[in-house]
Parts: structure tokens; C-alpha cells; sequence
């Protein structure tokens, strides 16, 4: 089982509308509804890719009992482009809903699709205010799910109430439980959360220069490895990654420049390199994987979805170099 | 008891962000949820104002519960803008929740507030399907309702799934009841209704425009209550109230012109106007209700609110003009 953690899950709308015309009323044209927050989303992934997978983090309130419901009911019906090459629906793994009931409402996120130019206008909710007692129980459920886990997920930013070494935390009790621990997050929570050495972290361009002042890839990818992590694996957009390793560094390309929507292209590439990592695949294999998939959500008309098609066809065609110069 | 109806009820979120910008993220810095839509803001009015309530309509699914619940706990507790002269908190009358359970989720609006200019992007969701066995029930709980009633107003718009000639359905249930009713809502609902002579119609401008072709006040005042209203009471924005009754015709203006949300103005103007014909005030004396009542709503730091110490100082400086010519 592959366990994400998700302090700051979120119900995730999606509204089109004909045109977002600021100061305007628009009547919603279609909508969606579906469980958010980083570690929802790969855990979404991973299930799609046939891992067993269990979330935990935190939800509440009515929005949280929508989330928690839309989470038992599973994957929306497979469509077309999730079918395999001999035409059969690939099932699902399982997601086991290991989340910690609190007493605030889970927040929302809402994605405005200008349906005329696709371009999304993002609203995003503050979090639940989580007391002292529920991070407690936080963490001995996270404690018990460490005891099944083949890799651990840390995803997201923090809720008002935890603290900003919350990650550093989870990242020692992984370590301690001999439990491999990828940390996705930014800012502060990042830089402390480093400092307790996680496996592997995961940031894009930007939480990188914000972590080390640094916008020069190489640089900054082997300043952050410098900072505690074992394992760098810098997500560089249309570039594709960067990773920085124990193993060696390696730069992986995808072999076109897409347009689409990027929206949960990170979380895909943590699944990616989270599958990657308990199947015991090499880094060129992770980093193809992690490639293919970010590219793959990238292409899928749905935001935070993966094309399978588009997938499987980019997988043999990722681009992989190695550096030869020491990590 | 005064009895609001509202078909399309909605969870109505006002989002506070530092500026609105199209096709970027936003956090949101503040929010609020309350119940929505037009009747339900009357209702609150009314209480507000003393009158004992009931409100009807359709709500179903986690929104409808979250809707009922806010419903239940009754009005947010009163601040210093509410207080009377004699620093007495006036006490709210209470609103008896008589809505109909449907299978479907009901709607929500996002009120989204640019904080840098006060401006507001609205976003609305579609109302859920109702079914024929849902507006059945609902008619049944009409015909209970009206029982007790002394006036009702049917408020806003449809929800996918009722004919267009419910309101007319309505009015006549109401007219047979021998309650007054007064339609508020717009397009081929607000014809048809109107042909079923309710005893009064409270449209807008734009709605006045909609209905008779012309832009002219009194002659499409006129025109609309020759359609089959018994009275029309036009509300025209800053202009204040032109009404068109079998009583005489008056131009009801606000002392001053005034800036602020206009958002429930109207809603707040329909509360006056059935409170005043309940307690059995005069034409000039509810319209100056209405005018002052819309004008304090305007003038209120919370959308849809009304400010209670302007609308008392406002009151008695509403200008009333009587035209003499016939109506």
C-alpha cells in the first residue's frame, strides 16, 4: 500500500462559463465536484496505475462529508481514453479513505473554465482551522498506516493551526518506521520539513528558487539536495525534470512541447515516481514514468486527469540523459 | 404569517479576495454563507421587521442541508447597525422552514468581491432538476401554507425541470385562497403569472423593458398592469418607485442618491411593500417603506442586509409625488 497525506484536502468545483467578464453575472454552464488537495490527486493516480493506496490528512464539516462520500464512490466511469490498447477497462485499485474527522468545515476550490479560451480563474478557500487535538490524532493514524506503507506521500500546503515543522515531523516518523518519504510542498513548510531528510522531494522552478535564491536548475537542484534531501527531482515544466540523486543526475524531456490545462501535472509525476520507486524500477524508468504521466495530465481535457492513451504512447518516447559530472 | 416561495433556492457564498484578476489564483481573504435566494431574503427582511414567516420552495442534497441548517440557527447575531434608538436589540420574528425535500443538490452562488474596488463577479450555478412527483408536493404544501396565511410573495427564478406557468398556477391557488400575492420574477414566468392577475408585480426596469417593449416608466407601468396585475410597483434604481394601483398612482424617490451593493435592494423593497399590506398601511406609506427599506439595503456593509439606523433615518425624508392622472 501507498499512503499520501493531505493536511489541506479540499472539495475541488469546476464551473464553466461561456466568458469570464469581471463585474459581470454568469450563469455556470457546467460543473463538476470532485475530492482535492495534492495527495487526493495522486492518490487518484496511483489507484488509476493499479496501486493499493490509502489517504489520510484531515476533513470536516458538510464539505468534508461530500468529499468523503465522492471519495467511496470512486473513479468517475472510465471513458475512452482510459481504455487499454485491446480495448478492456483497466480496474482501479483501491482508495481506502483513512482520513481524520475535524470539527471545521473542508475547504473549497473553485476552477473558473472560460470556456471561449480554456483559461481557468482559480478561487481557492482558506482551510479549517485544525486544533492541537486533532493533529494529535493525525499522527497516530499516521502512525499505525506507517506500519503497512511501502512509501509515503507528503503533499500540500498546511491549514491554519499546524505547524510549520508539521512536515518535518511526518518526514522523522516515516524514517523512524524505515517507510521510503516523498515530501511536495513549498515555502517554510519545505525548508523545515528538508532539514529532516526525506527521500525525495519534489519541487517545480519556482518553490526551488523560493528554497535556495536560485534559478539556475542544476544549481538549484543540487543546493536543495545540499539542504537534506536525499533524492531531488525538480519538475521544469515543458522542460520536463531534473533529478539529482545518490544514484546520479539524470535530465528527463518529453518528446514534444503540449498545450493543455497543467493543473495536477505535478501530483501525476509524484505518482509516477512513487509507483516507480516501490515497483523497484531504475531512475531513467521513475523519470520516463513521471514524465509521461505529467505530460499525459497535460493532454487530458479533464484538469488533474491523465490521457491512458496519450500515456502510453509518450512513455517509450521520454528523452533521458544522464549527467556526468557528480551529483 | 407572511409566506415567501422560492422554487430556485441557492447556498449564496460571498468570496472576498485582495483583487480579482482573470486567469490567475486567488486565495480568498474572507467569506460568508447564508441562505439564498429572493424569497428567502424577504423572509429575513420580514423577520427583521417583526413579521412571522414561512418560507417554501424547494432544497435537497448537502447544499439544501447546509441551506436549512443556516436557515435553523435564524439571523447572523445582531450589531450595533441594528440596535434601535433606545439601544434595544430588536427581536427577530421567527422563520418557519416549510421547504420541500428534493432528490436534487440545490445551487450555489459565489458573490466573488474585489476588496481593491468593492465590484462583484457573480457566479451561478444551475438550479437541480425537479421532478413532477417534487412539484406535486410542493403544491400540496402551498395550499397548507395558505391557509395561514395573510400574503405571499413568489419569488425569483425557475428551476430546470417546473413549467413555465407555475407562478400563474400560483397566483391563482393564492387568489382562490383569497390571500394577496405578489409575483416577483421576470421573462415568460413574469407574463404568464401576470395573466393570472395576481394582486401585485414588483419588476425592474430592465424586467418592465422585458415585459412591455418599452423603456418609458409610466407607460410601461401601465402597460404591465393592463396585462392583468392589479397594482405594479416599478422599481427604477436610484430613480425609487413608481406604483401603478386601482388607488392612485405615485412616484415614491430617496432623499439622496446613494452608493453601495445593490444586491437584495429588491428583495428588501418587496418585504416592505408586503409588510406594509398586512398591517394596513397606505400606498404613500409603503412605498416610503419600500424605498427606504431598498435604500438602507444599498447602504449596508453586508450584501443583502439592511442597515437598520439608516432605513429609521431614512424613512420619514422618502419623497412621495402623487400623479393625478388616472392609473
Amino acid at each position: 500500500m501507498i499512503l499520501t497525506v493531505t493536511l489541506n484536502t479540499a472539495l475541488d468545483l469546476t464551473y464553466g462559463v461561456p466568458e469570464l467578464v469581471p463585474h459581470a453575472s454568469h450563469r455556470v454552464s457546467d460543473m463538476s465536484e470532485r475530492p482535492g488537495g495534492k495527495g487526493l490527486n495522486v492518490a487518484r493516480v496511483l489507484s488509476a496505475l493499479g496501486h493499493e493506496t490509502a489517504v489520510t490528512g484531515f476533513a470536516g464539516g458538510p464539505t468534508g462529508a461530500v468529499l468523503r462520500e465522492l471519495l467511496a464512490v470512486g473513479l468517475p466511469p472510465r471513458n475512452a481514453d482510459t481504455r487499454t490498447e485491446d480495448g478492456a477497462t483497466p480496474t482501479a485499485a483501491p482508495i481506502t479513505d483513512a482520513l481524520v474527522t475535524v470539527a471545521g468545515n473542508t475547504r473549497r476550490t473553485i476552477a473558473v473554465v472560460d470556456r471561449a479560451t480554456g483559461d481557468t480563474t482559480q478561487l481557492n478557500e482558506p482551510g479549517p482551522l485544525v486544533t492541537a487535538d486533532e493533529w494529535t490524532a493525525l499522527l497516530g493514524r499516521y502512525e499505525e498506516l506507517l506500519t503497512g506503507a511501502d512509501a509515503v506521500a507528503l503533499c500540500g500546503s498546511l491549514p491554519p493551526g499546524i505547524h510549520v515543522g508539521a512536515y518535518a515531523e511526518l518526514v522523522r516518523l516515516a524514517r523512524t518506521a524505515g517507510v521510503p518519504v516523498l515530501l511536495d510542498t513549498s515555502g517554510e513548510p519545505l525548508r523545515r520539513g528538508i532539514a529532516a531528510r526525506p527521500d525525495l522531494i519534489k519541487p517545480n522552478a519556482d518553490e526551488l528558487a523560493q528554497l535556495t535564491g536560485s534559478r539556475e536548475p542544476l544549481r538549484a537542484t543540487r543546493d536543495a539536495r545540499r539542504r537534506g534531501a536525499h533524492g531531488v527531482v525538480a519538475s521544469l515544466g515543458p522542460d520536463g525534470m531534473l533529478a539529482v540523486t545518490p544514484d546520479g543526475v539524470w535530465q528527463a524531456s518529453p518528446p514534444a512541447k503540449v498545450l493543455g490545462n497543467p493543473t495536477g501535472a505535478g501530483d501525476s509525476a509524484v505518482a509516477g515516481l512513487l509507483s516507480g520507486l516501490v515497483e523497484g524500477l531504475s531512475w531513467p524508468d521513475r523519470l520516463r514514468r513521471a514524465v509521461a504521466l505529467s505530460t499525459a495530465t497535460v493532454l487530458s481535457p479533464t484538469a488533474g486527469d491523465f490521457d491512458r492513451a496519450a500515456y502510453e504512447e509518450l512513455l517509450p518516447r521520454v528523452g533521458i540523459e544522464e549527467h556526468t559530472t557528480a551529483a
